[in-house]
């Protein structure tokens, strides 16, 4: 192990450490409301992010200085996951995820490619024999190669979508080999460029189809982890089909899937499709959807999945509140779906930039169980919404009333008479319990 | 009938004409593919933006200059009946549409405030006798009083909810009474300004409930016309329910309302939801709910919805394309949801703008009936997808496979074929078409 | 004063109180860095948003509950003076801004409207000398009456140019009379709706002469204040030609104006600019622009002007760093050019909002100055930077270089070595700061 | 020559050619307005998009088909020219711009780079002898190598400045050696990633510097082709210092630049600053800098740099219309600074785009040339402004006025009187001018 040399183990020091390789706030077994941070906050590194992302982006070549970059092949992909079980160890995280692609080359045919993957996958097992890190879910790459150019299992070529079809069996065979957790699939090729050479009715339908053989191959081989679908709602495609999470809602209801899976919500993939971050978690826990999180955060102003590590302690304590009111994450976790900027290309930025998520996400986690040990929004919102309990409201809610009655009660209705919503007070009430965390 | 003195009836001049006051493209009694151009199009007038919209923006006051603004009260109410029929005769449009308060003024209380809703009712069916323009759709305006302000059927008040059922209640008794072809739910305060404050869940529920008993209703009293719900992202509230029409579609089924719901999809809607005007109208149709559509446009570089009145060729033309391929609209119609500019503050413009909007979709019309007729779009798309025709494809669809047989397939693969998508090329050919649609 | 019976004085408490209507973090005597917060805030409040909003949206009417709103006219201007200046004396604000149409109605003529202003400017003069409060800065609202329909100076019509000339002379001279630190000026409708019917050379022409002619009359008076441009993008106007700070310095060095005018930067049109408030702080600080501030926040989801009250800290963190750095805002402010949501349409929220926004920036301030304290960007920055003090580097900056002898240099480099720009990093120990900032 | 063997010389054959691979519209050698097309239009192919491009994106790998993709290093390079020389000569184009490094591939240090490019140079200029095509511009790529990560020009390390000298000194004697009309700036990594570890201040005066320098140079070695500046937002840079026109400008005046730059303007950058196409244009134009063009289209929807072949009329039509009141474009060009979509991923697709491009813009320019000639819009314009042809408005237009005289004649004023913008109607004339356009 020797890939992260400057590097010791990352333990938790306290706010006060000036150690920049230190955790600040997170502290794996410091425990909120009956569990460990660790046990409820369940983080992943994601291994494309971490141990295969370069730097590059569309104007500039791979620039990311990595220690394993000395290897290439298969020499390079073992040396990967030494580093990453090197990685996972020193940063003390109880998970992770990964693409296909990511832990293996592709060969030049399937079997090849498959032959690759095993070899790895025989690896990893091994490592994770002797690692506390478990496999939090693990995915097929199904639109970097160019024969995904028009999609998988919308694919407008059948022979694509039969090769989808055998990405996502080998993918549920290594789920199963390795224990995840979770299967997901974020299909960034499943949508359009432009309608005026799409069947969007077909692709779709295909795609509920795809979805059942999933489903009845997972149930064959014995897999239980969960199935996630991850919306986005465009780019690389113009157009991707599972927009957000109540599109993917309606796709799902549309072909009797609903029963079968949960949302994986990405933070930037909800701001690109217009929501904030907690809308998307809202929408998804009031439907019983909430799966898994991508842990990270977008740029407001720039109009591409920026995936920036989440350092804003708003957007993690709205995160968290509506996690904890989930009753946590069950079987899924909190993936930093997070690249560390082009500028921050040394090794070490890989610390930094997940000691900034952890933390970040620690914070988070403590300012919202403060606000639901004392209520604080709580008690406002059922005294807001409190004219259901009794009364008309009462009749309306129990489905004791109709529009004649209804007419009836309002008729005799002086000046209706509503309260402040309050959102200025509420948000100074946040900023006090954000402020005054660590005090307590 | 003296409130545009100095139009006379708009009539069909053609292309050349320099009249400024006369169709040059909208021909109402040209057949196109079997039917009368006003047949397909079913142009509705929207009476808010057009009797009653007076120019003011969030930094200006009215400014539009009306020749009905002399009279107050009933009176102007009145006057602006008087003045539509006089302008639906002149423009020779086949349908309006309103809501509750744009035709008569609220009262001191609910019931006076249907009084006056009566008399108007009664003045309008009068003139109804004798007008070939009809009732598209009519709806309640739950969004401008202050009693609204935080929703109507979603509200946090019950006292609220009454209000609404009665309004609703009122307005599907209007909509009998006319001979409504729709009736409408646009849900502009149905959301929320902060999820602070806000129980996401039961909102949604008494929208669920609050729909069922419209349902009900409507059935009491035998109005048969289409119920149509539409989308809104934003604006007037931060987040709006009914954000697109697969997050509608996701509502709907999620509590049982699917098969007496259609969409009424607005072009500026759509954009404001990240969407073209064509997607949303594709999305609705594959799922057999594209009831009407709000014909406007907006400003891709403005975020708010401009409601301006449709002039782009390329919108009119997809969006026309994809309502010949539902067959039409039914009982819908394309509704001018749009306004004149600020700076079209003159009654003039209220004609020109209308004659843009309806002449750019008898255009959009004739350019994507002749890319139906020549079948130009329909032969790429099946070409390209033909690989589900036959082989592993029909198995596929026909769901005869699974994912043994599909990698079984894809593992005696070679490279995998894709041919391209050509988009550049189809869009010089919709260029093609546009530019010599008078041609033919 | 009995407009605002339910509140007394605002009073700093600290951060624990739980008084919902006491300063937690303003301490307006408290000394950061030598100086007291309120001389270094200079907080204002806007007439307008506080005493005049009525919380009307383009959907919905005004419900503001006032307790002045059962006067009109004069009797209601006047009432708001005496609300206005009782609620500056609650709320211990060194400052206010106004709108002449804020404080006095519109008379059928220029005459009277002159009029009106001047007994209501007497009647504030008056208040003047009892209160600590000071006038911030004037401005003339050129936008709302529709003889602004198409600009001001610059309008398509020469008589609205004089209107405006007049408006403004006017408006000096009670900016001289009520002793204003700033005159501002905001072009809401200096700008296009289409390029179509505009000429925008003329126009801007127009523009530069307005500009000289009031820095002629100001002199000619004796008014010494610091003149401002408000830039922002859009909205009312479709593109307004004080698109950013930026643009606004363009057409300024254009005109010959750039030694006359320094700029008011509002947070929301920043971001409706594309940039973050910090990049116009910046852009404005570095030229020696820096003049005002409007301090609020729009919603990086939303595409309007929504003009909250600043509650993210970081926000108002980065703010502060830049006026800091600025030695301060000079003759300038924070004047809280914000609007309580629709919502929040109680009297008491004028407080908490405002309470909001002051110890939004009051902890922004502290987190700022403890960061300057602690030189911790300013090292890294001249650390980072440190190649331009010796040898090449020291040659371009100090001008003894050209392309000849730089490639030279060049050429002889082995590969070139670069360091992380450690973003992540960076945005972790601005979090750390914001969390200890009370522990110090 | 045999890269392209499947297409034959690209001929005009006039819009009833079903021949997917002729020009419809443009005609080098029809006259408008007393020039052919070919002078006025000044096409360019972009070296980048047409002939390196791959179609990788930040979430798939290179699938562009390429008939000299077997080649490597120099051989691919040299195969690059001669496939460029076929396919400007197939495609009947006056024009090409490159970056250097999109010529020839980087050495192994900056001598060999450069001993690279000479000899591609030499091969490129021998070509041109006998080809009509001829240099728009050259620039230097200072933005994909990881040298460049913090910048160039701008860089926070002066070896990569001194580095950058070097590339821009070799540009300039390429441009010289070449005859090129111009020679282009743009900075793409010329901004920031973050504020809170940039000297902003800096950054702006060595770029300054640079500038001049650059200046300085091409004066030394009789280089006399136009500088242009290519302004873009944002991307890959968080923030770019060239943000649109207006920002350069008052960059260019702050280091007393102005005489020697002008504009290149790309319509993808101008919508991700917020602006129309024709704005930009407008802005250049008005200030008298308006250079050259990077002739694309963005989707108004995605939020980064999609770089399509234009084919929306409206966008080459308004801008035609800007071109044509400026005079023409000078030495400067259409640049098709455009990638076939990756879908688009067959050889053949290169040619429909440039086609579906080159007939956009002759279509554009046809339509705005009609309109000049009928003084459609001036007519209107003209009037429109008409007030400052006399009196009051005379006076201000000739600065014969003050704020006095001003006050004085708005005191008499009555009801001020504007006009309609009629922007509705001017829409609809510039739909009929596009849809006449070949009858005449």
């Amino acid at each position: 192990m020797a890939y992260f040399e400057n590097v010791n183990h990352i333990k938790f020091e306290g706010h006060k450490s000036t150690n920049p390789l230190a955790f600040k706030y997170y502290n794996p077994e410091e425990i909120v409301a009956g569990k460990s941070m660790e046990e409820i906050l369940r983080f992943g590194v994601a291994y494309w992010h971490t141990f295969t992302m370069d730097g590059s982006d569309p104007f500039g070549n791979g620039n990311m200085i990595r220690s394993w970059d000395k290897f290439t092949g298969m020499d390079l992909a073992k040396a990967r996951v030494e580093a990453a079980f090197e990685f996972f160890e020193k940063l003390n995280v109880p998970f992770f995820c990964f693409h296909d692609i990511d832990i293996a080359p592709e060969g030049d045919n399937l079997k090849e490619t498959n032959q690759n993957l095993d070899e790895i996958v025989t690896m990893i097992k091994e490592y994770m024999k002797t690692s506390k890190t478990k496999l939090l879910w693990n995915t097929a790459n199904m639109f970097s190669h160019p024969r995904f150019v028009h999609g998988a299992a919308t694919a407008v070529n059948a022979d694509v979508f039969a090769y989808s079809a055998a990405k996502v069996k080998k993918g549920l065979e290594i789920a199963k080999e390795l224990g995840a957790e979770n299967y997901v699939f974020w299909g960034g090729r499943e949508g359009y460029e432009t309608l005026l050479n799409t069947d969007m009715k077909l692709e779709q339908d295909n795609l509920g189809r795809f979805f059942h053989m999933a489903i009845d191959y997972a149930k064959e081989i014995g897999f239980t982890g969960q199935f996630l679908i991850e919306p986005k709602p465009k780019e690389p495609t113009k157009h991707q089909y599972d927009f957000d999470v109540a599109t993917g809602l309606a796709f799902l209801q549309n072909y009797n899937l609903q029963d079968y899976f949960k949302f994986n919500i990405e933070a930037n993939h909800a701001t690109l499709a217009g929501h904030t971050f907690e809308h998307e978690l809202r929408v998804a826990r009031i439907n019983g959807m909430l799966g898994s999180v991508d842990a990270n955060q977008g740029d407001p102003l720039l109009g591409w999945d920026t995936d920036e590590f989440p350092t804003d302690l708003y957007s993690t304590t709205l995160a968290m509140y509506e996690i904890l009111q989930n009753g946590g994450l069950g079987r899924g976790g909190l993936n930093f779906d997070a690249k560390v900027r082009r500028g921050s290309f040394e090794q070490e930025d890989l610390f930094h930039a997940h000691i900034a998520g952890m933390d970040s996400f620690a914070i988070g986690l403590k300012v919202a169980q403060k606000l639901l040990d004392d209520k604080v929004l709580e008690n406002f919102i059922e005294e807001r919404y409190s004219s259901y309990s009794y009364g008309i409201g009462k009749d309306i809610v129990e489905g004791n009333t109709d529009f004649h009655k209804l007419e009836e009660y309002a008729l005799q209705l002086d000046e209706i008479k509503n309260t402040s919503g309050r959102t200025e007070r509420l948000k100074s009430i946040v900023n006090q319990y954000l402020l005054t965390v660590l005090s307590e």
